[in-house]
This record gives structure tokens, C-alpha cells and sequence, in this order.
């Protein structure tokens, strides 16, 4: 502890140029204090910044013409998408790999060949994939009446952007990969504001607008044709702790929403047992943490009683 | 379908190296089966990431010293402006071509000729443009008491930001750009959380502070000096659909605010009918799908009633 | 004002190529009629591309090995950190010297050795500054049922990220740095919804879960032990004026929560003497701006009674 005197606020002592070798020193001391902050020795850790890369190739390939190289006709599109494809395969692999490694005591070379199956296994899945995101674009633009076109939907929405992460991140998961999935979806989460946990299960022409301050936490069951508004979370409740206070990880903890539910702006749905039967519709800021039954319409009741009306003195200054 | 039979999770049946060509087609393969979620022998759409350049050199234009090359003097800024300006006119030229283009059957030499015309009219506008967003300053700096310079507003402010994009977009969607304008608002919501749809109209004096999760609708109506804190929605309350079930385009679906009207955090306001009259001030969390007269308050009713107080049983042990 | 004719909307009377020289003419003009938005012939201003270069180095250094250069070991961390260290001097230096300037008056040579000093100084407190950061890895990991390691924690949590850069800010504030600070928390606020005020004052152990659309304002205080969800306001009620009707600064104008509170999603505590006693919880949407007694559950008033249930007609045609 000698060397951390001048840690705290002494105005008139602070520390000079040559105290630099302390300082390091003192840094690098604080390394060996404990053991959760630094990785010194460690190899292997997945690059955030090369998963980025992946997503962005990931989603040429999803909609190609769209993003990244645009001059595609028929003649050309099947040696992009082959050389697109090798590298993704070379890509992924390589990532998935030190997720699997960071993540297990297995063999590195176990391991690694299990990354390569991975890998190709999602590529054999991407038509699949298209086919989810092609109905999550009629969603989009059967549900906004400001979409002007299919384009603008896959190129400007930030909602779809995040359910295309989100149905990418969903397929690694299955498919076993660790800490890539989570890295994925918060990458799209600071992109878009709108937070889904890859482990959350979501059906077909699902339709967020405006994004912003969504969450969906990792156990939500979805449906078919549900629209979800800005802030809308879909949260835990109260978590169920064991004998040492310790929160109980792996239960159910996030609401199911049934077929045909939408869900209007800041409204907030909570706990793993709430059920918004099929057909159903929540207002706009409804705090709800029961079930309804299908065909139901949950509002705030009476807004206009709920808020008090008074009038102001009016002749006050304006300012301009 | 022959082909897809790898696609489903058969964990003992993954795809191996060799498998690539054929996992290749079956992706070339998905891209006939639609026509939406790409676009192989299309030639036109306009780049996110030029437009992007295009924003961050008119904030250079708009705001000069501020942003970009920063030591000018009156014996440069002839030069360091009208270099700016000369390529900012091609740029935006060749943006708004590919945006005309994408969007429209006219021939593509009338499309030039018409993005030129249209990217020397907007920097006409220029002046125009740096007036309301000066007056956007001062609004800022006379509603944050936390503001300490007007460089820190111009610098540092999200919603000061969200606010100078809206402004270049809804100038260019005036002067009848398509999708250009809501590529831009959309980069501003990804990088401050506020999502301001560029044909929303807004007067002088705007102000929004925080504004992470705020949503102004396109059809939004805002007049002189209001301020609009985090989290607050103008947004649609429900969807006027036509006998077949679609929903309706084009109708006015968000409120209108008046002059000098205040909304606090998390407020949201519903509906096409709506409208706030002037000075008057909408509180924290309140939802309103209603007008309400000038020089009105609108709050939670008493909301030491609205909430419920309950004692935890005290002596339970704490962590630390 | 001669020159203006072409600024407002005339279709039929856009400008011509050979009109650019008037154009730049214009906006050139129209920097000389306001001083507030540009910085032409300022000297001082500081980058908010290296400072976000700085933010990442100093990350570098923080968790050694989760961030930049991966492979490290006992025989190269001396190095590693040497050379970092020495380098982040040179650089906050450098910025600490141009936000001293540009705020004041004094002579550049006595901004020049204040800012070396505080770089170095800022250095001295980073193992200070690793215990705190560790405490809240560890509050994180208890906080969270969907947390799989600390690891995934650093790496992928954008509260945490937001509270590693607030933890920063507040150091180069209290050390005097000006306009830095905001530039910091206003970039985390950008890739993570949570803006917290440098200013604010925040105990041990603090954790923020999905960190989406919360706004910590400038002089809120926090204790130890506290956790807060997603949309959460802890901000200002209303402003004091002075007789001139401008808002009086530097008031304490936000909350206070004392040690081991939590609020949920979305709630909204508002006023500078508003004090969420210790060991209290506050629910998901409530709005709140009086203080609660230690020990107090605040919820909203039973919600199944706050919202209406309605039957819609079932048998409505479903699209799919």
C-alpha cells in the first residue's frame, strides 16, 4: 500500500513526470489484486470487432444488391456469393472457435473442428433465414402506414435491423455457440436502442417500430403476427432467490405473448407466468403483470381520469 | 426443395467442407424465390455510408470550426467554404440521382439534371438553415440549467443533434428528395435515441433534452418554443384501415403541439386530433390521447395516490 | 439581404451551376452575422475523436487483455502497460490542454503544465479506479439471472460500459478538466441509451440493466448497492427562476437514493429533495417526486385495477 499515497485528492501533490515508473507500477500491481478484470495470460477471447464484420457480410448475403457490393446481375451473383460465402465459412469459424475455447475445457483441436461444422451448418440455414426476414418485411410495411416501400424498410428501420440480428444471434445459439450470440445482439441493442436476447423465442412477421427502448428479455416466448412500440419491455418480475439470497438463474422469467398481439408504446409487461392471450391489445404505458384472456383490449383506465387538468395564470411573460 | 434437406437441426447430420458449392446454390437458389429481400439487376440505390459523409460535411458548412478542419480565420474561410460547398454539391448531386432514380421512371438524364438543381437550391438554403439553428441553441441554453456554453449544446448535445438532422432532412424531403432525408434521421436516432421523422413540422426554438426514446411522428405538427424531454412519444393512437383490412397512408395520425408547450419525460401523446394548446405543460409519465386547452397542466393525478407505499420487514440481512 | 432572393422555395427558379460562387458567398455572409455557431479564428478546441480514442486506451488499461492487444503475459504486461501509459499521458495531456484553454483566460504555458499534471494525476487514481470498476462487475453478476460470467459482463453489457465511462468522467471532473467529461458520458450515451451526468455523485456496487433510455441527471446522488432498470428518469421536477424568469444553475435539482435501493423499468423520480430511503424498491412505471421512508415498497396503486379490460368482438377476420 506504500506506493498508493498519492492516490487521493492532494491538490498541492500532484505527481511529476518522472513518477511515471510508479504509476505503471502501481497499475500493474492492481492487475495481481484480483482476477475478474484482466485476462494476462488468457487466449482466447472472441474480437467484438471482427464479429461486427461478420453481421455486416452476414447481412450481404441475407439481402444482397442491398448492402455491401451492389452491381449484382446474373451473371455474376453466384461467384459473389461463393466467395462471400468461403470467407464467412473461414470467418465465423475462426470466431466461433474462441467462443468455444473461452467457453469449455475441451480439446483445442475438438474444438475447432466442431467450430468449422457450426459454421457451415448456419450457412445451410440461410435460406431459412430469408424466408423469416421476408415475412418480418411485409410485416414492416403492413404495419406502418409511414413505410413507403419494401426498401426502405431493409435499408432505414432500425427495428427490422434488429430483428435480423436477433434471428442470426437466435440461430448460433441453437446451433451451441456461446458469447457470440450476446455480442451480436448487443452490438444491434447500441445501434437501434432495441435490446432482444438472443435466447428469447420469437414466431414469424414480428414487426418493432421506431425501436427505441425495447427490451425482450431471454426467456419472452412470441408468436405469429406481433407488433411491438417503442419502449416496450418485456421484463422480469421479481427474481426467485435460493437459501442464500442468491438469484436462481435458468427459470422462466419473461412474459408469452400469443398470436396477434400488439403491444403499444412504453407499456411494460412483466413476469414469466403472464400470458397475453392471442388476438389481443395492449395500450399505450399499461403496466401489466397478470394475464389476459384472448381478444382482449388492455387500456389505461379512463386516461382522461387519470390525469388532473388545471389551468394555468394566464397574462404570465412570454418570452418572446 | 430437394436441396434443403440439410436445413433443419439433425445434430448428427451436419454439413461438411466439401459441401460449400451446394450449400452456395441453395442460397443463390432462396434469392429467386423473392423478389423483396434483394436487388441483383437493379442499378440504383443511394449509399448509406456517402450520405453519412454528406451529413458530416454540411455540419462542417453549418457549424464551421466547430467540426472538421478546424483553424480558420477571415483569410481562409473563402477558400475552406467554397472547396466545402464545390463538393458537396457533387456529392449530394449524386446521392439524391440514385435516390430520384430508385424511387421514379424518369429517364436518368432528367434525373441528373434535376439532383443538381436540387443540391445547389439546398445549399441556398444554408443561411436559412443556420439561423433556426441558432435560435435551437439559445432555446437549449435557456431550458438545461446543466448547459454550460453554447459549445457545449453544439458539441456534446444529443438532441441538439437529432434536431440539425431533421432540419437538413425535412429540407430536402421539401424539396422532394425520396428516402435520402429518412436515411438521415435514421443515422440521428441510431447515434442520440431520438427518432424525428423528417416530414414531422417543427417551428423555432425546439428543444429536446436527453433525448434518448423520443418519437415524433411523421405527421407531427410542433410550433415555436417548445421543449420535449427523454422518452416522450407523439405518436398514432389507431389506424384508420380501408374495407380491405389495409391500413390507410397519409392521414394525419400524430398531435400537434402549440407554441411554448413543455412535455416532461415519458409522456405520450396519442392521435391525429390531438392538439396541445399553446403554454401549456404536459407532466412526467402522463398519458393523453385528448386535447387539452391553452395555459392547461396536465399531470398524474395526485400521484402520492396513484402509487402504493408498503413496509418491507426491516432487519433482513444485507450484502455488505 | 440583397443576395437572399433565392433562398425560400421558388420551383421554377432554382439556381444555376455558375450561381456556386454566390452561394458560398452567402453562407459566408451568414457566419458574420452570429458569433455563437461557428469557431472561426478560435484556437482551442478539444477532439472528440481522440478523446473516444483515449476513452478506448484507457479501457486497454483498465481490463488488460479483454480490450486492444490481446496476447499478454507476466513477461510482457510491464510493457504493454508501460507504453500504454505513457502514451494516454501524451494524449490527455494534449486534450486536457485545449479544454483548460478554451475555458478560460489563462496563459497557454500555465494550461500546459496544469494539464500534464492532471493527466499524470488521473493515473495515480487507476487502481482506485479498477477496485471500484471490479465492485461493479461482481453487483452486475448478482443483479442478473441472464448473466453467464463476468466475462460476458466487460464484454458485451452496455450498463456496465456506461458506468465504466461515467467512473472516468467524474475523476476528470473533480481533477477540474472541463468540457471533456460530458464529451465522454455524452459518447457512452450514444452507444448505450444511459446518459449520466459526469457531475453525478454514485456509491459502490451500482449496476444498470439493459441500460436503454436512463438519464442520471447532474446532481443526483446515489449510495452503495443500488440497481436500476431499463427507461428509468432520476431527474429534475421543475426549475427555479430568478427575477429575470432565467433558470437559476447549480442548484441540486435531482434525486437522492440511499444505499441498497432498486428501481424497476421505467420509473420516473423526479426533484432535487426527493429521497428514496435506504433499502427501498420501487416499482416498474411509477412516477414519483416525494421522498419514501427507508425499507418502503413503492408500486403503482394495484395495477389490475389501473387498467380496463375489454372484450373485443371475436370472429374478426385474421390475416393469416
Amino acid at each position: 500500500m506504500a506506493d498508493r499515497k498519492s492516490e487521493k485528492k492532494h491538490e498541492g501533490n500532484l505527481p511529476k513526470e518522472d513518477d511515471l515508473p510508479k504509476l505503471v507500477r502501481n497499475i500493474v500491481a492492481s492487475y495481481h489484486r484480483d482476477q475478474i478484470t484482466h485476462r494476462i495470460g488468457e487466449t482466447f477471447l472472441p474480437s467484438r470487432g471482427k464479429i461486427v464484420e461478420i453481421m455486416d457480410e452476414l447481412r450481404q448475403l441475407l439481402f444482397p444488391g442491398y448492402f455491401g457490393h451492389k452491381v449484382l446481375g446474373q451473371h455474376n451473383i453466384q461467384f459473389h456469393v461463393g466467395n462471400l460465402a468461403d470467407h464467412l465459412v473461414r470467418a465465423l469459424s475462426e470466431q466461433i472457435f474462441h467462443c468455444l475455447c473461452y467457453s469449455s475445457d475441451s480439446e483445442h483441436h475438438a474444438c475447432r473442428n466442431q467450430a468449422r461444422q457450426i459454421a457451415l451448418e448456419f450457412l445451410a440455414r440461410v435460406p431459412q433465414l430469408r424466408k423469416a426476414l421476408k415475412l418480418d418485411v411485409e410485416a414492416a410495411c403492413d404495419g406502418d402506414p409511414a413505410a413507403k416501400s419494401f426498401a426502405e424498410i431493409i435499408y432505414c428501420y432500425p427495428g427490422y435491423y434488429a430483428i435480423t440480428v436477433y434471428r442470426i444471434a437466435h440461430e448460433l445459439l441453437e446451433l451451441g455457440v456461446p458469447m457470440m450470440p450476446r455480442i451480436m445482439t448487443e452490438h444491434a441493442h447500441s445501434l437501434t436502442g432495441t435490446d432482444i436476447h438472443p435466447g428469447a423465442s420469437i414466431g414469424k412477421r414480428f414487426f418493432i417500430d421506431h425501436a427505441t427502448g425495447v427490451v425482450i428479455g431471454e426467456t419472452t416466448i412470441i408468436g405469429n403476427n406481433v407488433k411491438i412500440y417503442q419502449g416496450v419491455t418485456l421484463g422480469a418480475h421479481s427474481f426467485t432467490k435460493d437459501e442464500r439470497g442468491r438469484i436462481i438463474k435458468g427459470l422462466k422469467r419473461h412474459p408469452t405473448l400469443e398470436d396477434n398481439v400488439t403491444i403499444y408504446a412504453n407499456a411494460t409487461i412483466l413476469g414469466g407466468e403472464t400470458v397475453i392471450g392471442n388476438d389481443s391489445t395492449v395500450g399505450g404505458n399499461v403496466f401489466l403483470n397478470m394475464s389476459v384472456e384472448p381478444y382482449t383490449y388492455v387500456s389505461l383506465d379512463d386516461p382522461t381520469l387519470n390525469v388532473k387538468l388545471r389551468r394555468k395564470k394566464t397574462g404570465r411573460k412570454k418570452k418572446q
